[in-house]
């Protein structure tokens, strides 16, 4: 699974639409982002997500965790989120 | 239940034990959050609180939707995070 990188630049909706086809593809996606912007963005993907999973009668969780990413090269603590079905 | 609310200035430690005592109490928290900064210092308490439930092999979710939230009396757009057990 290839973790989908959040940018304070991410357009939510296109964000959401990588996260549902990984859940869709592998049971599962990870998120990640470095800095507020970055973590705002993913979280509203993410809440974007469990819209279109609801249409389906599907609900979506979260499980966010500090991660240590790698940012041009450099190692940064962000957050990961691990997106599923519940 | 009442909901925790976050800011941009909440100690994410802080607000991570609120919101464990929520869920020992009542099962699950809500916790709100308008703006960037303050969705950011949100995500970091519910990653504590993961923590203080892995020691205790609980594990936690969250759950984000927008949410029409109050500040100071105005209606502003925010997210509302569900945090509960899996």
């Amino acid at each position: 699974m290839e973790a989908i990188k959040v940018s304070s630049r991410s357009v939510p909706k296109a964000v959401a639409g990588a996260i549902a086809a990984a859940v869709r593809e592998e049971g599962s996606a990870e998120v990640q982002a470095v800095g507020a912007g970055a973590v705002n963005q993913a979280v509203k993907a993410i809440s974007i997500t469990r819209v279109f999973f609801e249409e389906e009668n599907t609900e979506i969780v979260c499980i966010p965790s500090f991660s240590e990413l790698e940012v041009n090269g450099e190692a940064k603590t962000g957050i990961s989120f691990i997106v599923e079905k519940r």
